[in-house]
């Protein structure tokens, strides 16, 4: 494990050089610090927390700034509500400097700042698509953005040696480069982002109003359809906010697919009723099939179900074996029967895998509860 | 493993005697045609389709029927679409015998043998919740059921020894038994199975649409929230007709939530919009709070998220070192960042278990790129 690490960090010397200034010692500007610094870069940090900030410094994401710091590259990392004002302060403050950002929302800053009559020559917005449940300078990571998009916004003012800057440092935390316009970014995002946090939050919501008796019959659909309705209501305030126009026409043309449909719900013995229900069902099977899988690709892989024990080292057992027998897993979801004291262990596996995965498991006693390619 | 199966084996002796007569050969009914004949239950299989049904006979779900039969249980478990003429006609078939069904609507087949005026005081709906992405007998396992809910609806009419048969049906194949009205078992899967499918179904159906790039930034998120969706349209043309009124009644309700939070979205920055947005998103954090976890409790357990080579064996590793730390593992979900050669395993601890769970890896030379508990 740790020797393929250190081949890759070995290929990857850093891009970026001189001083970098990460603006927000949070859990993206202080992963980006921690990343940074992990390839050799000098990393100034700031925050309006001073509490924050020596945090940040104390865990290793960065150095405190000094009179004589001549950064060359700026990254702003704060709250999407403060994003366009502190674009605005370093670029003022650092005249040579080319700025970015991570915000999660691309046009908005953009044009507050072009209403504000900036100069946006120097600016280029950016977006890493990375997160953690839970944010903090104590949260951050070196490997955050590993194999992680990201998107870089140039516009036509944009000159090659800043876009190389901002690339640079995409590239150095070992995120995919992915170019496109703040209007593409926010389309994008609100689509597999912002909207399905809508969608789930507003569906969670009818969980919270409902007797306790029905919960007893949720499994694992309810709870992979709602699981990111769990996410802090002081962020997505801002985000929807920020990208307000994109997620609106979203859900209008969510309401109008409902409004196809509702009908064909309401009475599903009138001519038609079914074909439409139907027609809704397959056009999100559709849309399921396009979501990339595993290394980008649509590989499609081959499940079976494993009965587990609810036991320390069973799991470990389980995947020893599958070792031995030369099966990588390239997938694995574990579900628990309520008052069971075993799981089952859906796994999967490449298709020519699975015949002699199951074969090699029931061998050594193991209870293979189903597959896919019965 | 295989001593503690053993040992709830023997503790499980069959409930029922006689001969259950199970109409319907399909997942279910193989199912617990298989289930109930490991546990010495003489099952005769009925199928209208014969090659179904010899090839549920010929995997060993049961026997074909013969004259003489007498099965004091009959067990209905054919699509949705014709459990009320199947139950009808297994009633006047065998006036001695309790019958009951498997689909997943309770209310709709009640009500249509009502109306055709059929005394049904030896008719009782049931619903185990079980089920697998493959359908048909060969998927059929003993298994499906085993600590999964199996809602049985008595009303004023059952006698207590027709229903005792019902409920040994569902314990000899190993369910929980939970009782509950049709009423209260058709609102409770509109909203924890049959909304959350057209939600899923609705919400793929705008990535269906999508531009191939769009679809490049999507993360767990939106698979989760999406990955119900490839469910089968036939299938759920059935369900959704037969039990529209709570979800449509649902749907409704949705709506509403989202009239409520619209204007607050269109407008972020009108007075009270994002108090109105919060609370949207809050209200989705109850929701989701509520949903039973692990052992049907509302237990919670810390993540930690370690990096996994992606090749064979590691994840054997992994959980081999875990065991010999005497961590049991509550909950796994693997991640693949798209592009990169290994994945992010998220794995649910005990909240005790975290601390050593954590320092023990890394010692072992493990990366842990976080945990809950920072």
């Amino acid at each position: 494990m740790s020797d393929s690490h250190d081949a890759r960090a070995r290929q990857n010397a850093a891009r970026l050089s001189g001083t970098v200034r990460v603006v927000g010692a949070g859990l993206l500007g202080a992963s980006i610090g921690h990343a940074l610094r992990a390839k050799g870069v000098d990393v100034v940090l700031a925050d309006a927390s001073p509490s924050q900030l020596r945090l940040a410094i104390d865990y290793g994401a960065g150095r405190a700034a000094r009179e004589d710091d001549a950064p060359r590259l700026i990254v702003v990392a704060v709250p999407p509500d403060v994003t366009a004002d502190v674009i605005e302060a370093e670029l003022a403050a650092h005249p040579d400097a080319v700025v970015t950002d991570v915000a999660s929302v691309k046009l908005e800053p953009f044009d507050e700042l072009r209403r504000r009559g900036i100069d946006l020559t120097r600016y280029i917005g950016s977006h890493p698509l990375a997160g953690r449940e839970r944010g903090g300078a104590i949260s951050a990571r070196a490997d955050l953005f590993i194999g992680r998009p990201w998107v870089v916004c140039r516009d036509e003012q944009t000159r090659p040696a800043d876009l190389a800057l901002v690339e640079a440092l995409a590239l150095d935390v070992g995120a995919l480069l992915l170019e496109m316009t703040p209007q593409e970014h926010d389309r994008a995002v609100a689509l597999t982002s912002h909207v399905p946090q809508v969608v789930a939050s507003l569906l969670a919501g009818r969980l919270a109003e409902a007797d306790e008796g029905s919960l007893r019959l949720a499994g694992q659909g309810v709870r992979d359809t709602t699981r990111i309705a769990a996410s802090a209501p002081e962020l997505w305030v801002q985000i929807l906010g920020a990208n307000a126009a994109p997620v609106v026409e979203l859900l209008d043309a969510l309401a109008g697919a409902r409004r196809e449909v509702a009908p064909a719900l309401r009475a599903p013995a009138a001519p038609g009723a079914r074909r439409a229900v139907a027609d809704a069902i397959r056009q999100g099977n559709e849309g399921v099939e396009r979501l990339p899988g595993k290394h980008g690709q649509n590989r499609r892989f081959e499940t079976m179900v494993v009965m587990v024990d609810d036991t320390p080292g069973q799991l470990g057992r389980l995947f020893g074996e599958l070792g031995e027998l030369g099966v990588n897993v390239e997938d694995l979801r574990l579900e628990h029967s309520p008052g069971a004291q075993f799981g089952l262990a859906e796994i999967s596996v490449a298709p020519a895998s699975l015949r002699g995965a199951i074969e090699g498991l029931e061998e050594r006693g193991w209870r293979i509860a189903g597959n896919t390619n019965d």
